[in-house]
């Protein structure tokens, strides 16, 4: 491997462990146990699922790599807080969401060169980009992998003894 | 810049950016604030901080950057849970462990060639990386970045709404 196709594959392996963790803690939990709350009066497990669901699924027209999946999601779980607005589907059609959303996005990612890492997100203007190229898709997958972390640390608090 | 220091301008760019926001939530609390659990029963905000700066610590002999700065730290924040030993030191002490480990580490970081960021750590071995080339610096580094993107997202439930 270059020293840039080594950088692309850690970087991916870096996402697909962490999705990959959290996929693992939701597998085994109830749709009873998604409702509840990641510490007393904070956001229910449900609500951080569909959060992170709709968060990456607007990777996709961001990164220019395809169609969102579930748009639906945005109102309830990124417009309002948790329990504003009634649950929009079951718990266990959420994680399916959450899967769908995450295999194409992984499926897309495990296609990169390293240059296509390295291009514009739509979220950036082309002068703006022009004056620092770090704002490119690698610094985007490396952020909503450290959001999902982020959100990983609150969901083991309701399913886990402290680590 | 070419495209390996365009990586790894960028990787160091969300090391950067997650402990800086850490830092910055922990600035403006007390010693008496730090001992709130993030949520009932359990870690404190204390626990977590020394845990952050001990495994933070580990990773200068791990990465072949220098010596440690706070051994002392790993008995009470790695070995043993929260509350199992008395606290060693106050709370604004850690924290300024806390930064001082991270002001070392990140300079070193930025010192960092792309072929640097390659290079095999030490808890890997010479066989087991020539299989494996992504068991590199790059790949701790972003481990570390996540897992303390992990204990912020537990941080901030002790000292902010939801979000």
């Amino acid at each position: 491997m270059t020293n840039e196709e080594l950088f692309s594959t850690t970087v991916l392996n870096t996402w697909k462990l962490i999705i990959g963790r959290f996929d693992k803690s939701l597998a085994t939990l109830t749709d009873e146990q998604l409702q509840k709350p990641v510490a007393p009066g904070k956001n229910r497990l449900y609500y951080l699922v569909g959060h992170l669901t709709a968060v990456h699924d607007r990777l996709f027209p961001m990164l220019g790599i395809g169609e969102r999946l579930h748009p639906e999601l945005d109102e309830v779980f990124l417009a309002h807080p948790d329990k504003e607005l009634a649950d929009p589907i079951s718990g266990t059609e959420l994680k399916k969401a959450w899967g769908e959303v995450n295999d194409k996005l992984t499926a897309a990612f495990s296609k990169f060169s390293p240059q296509d890492w390295l291009l514009k997100h739509s979220a950036v203007s082309d002068e703006d980009f022009a004056k620092d190229p770090t704002r490119n898709r690698l610094a985007v997958v490396l952020s909503r992998t450290n959001h999902a972390s982020f959100h990983s640390g609150q969901a083991i608090l309701a399913t886990k003894t402290p680590a």
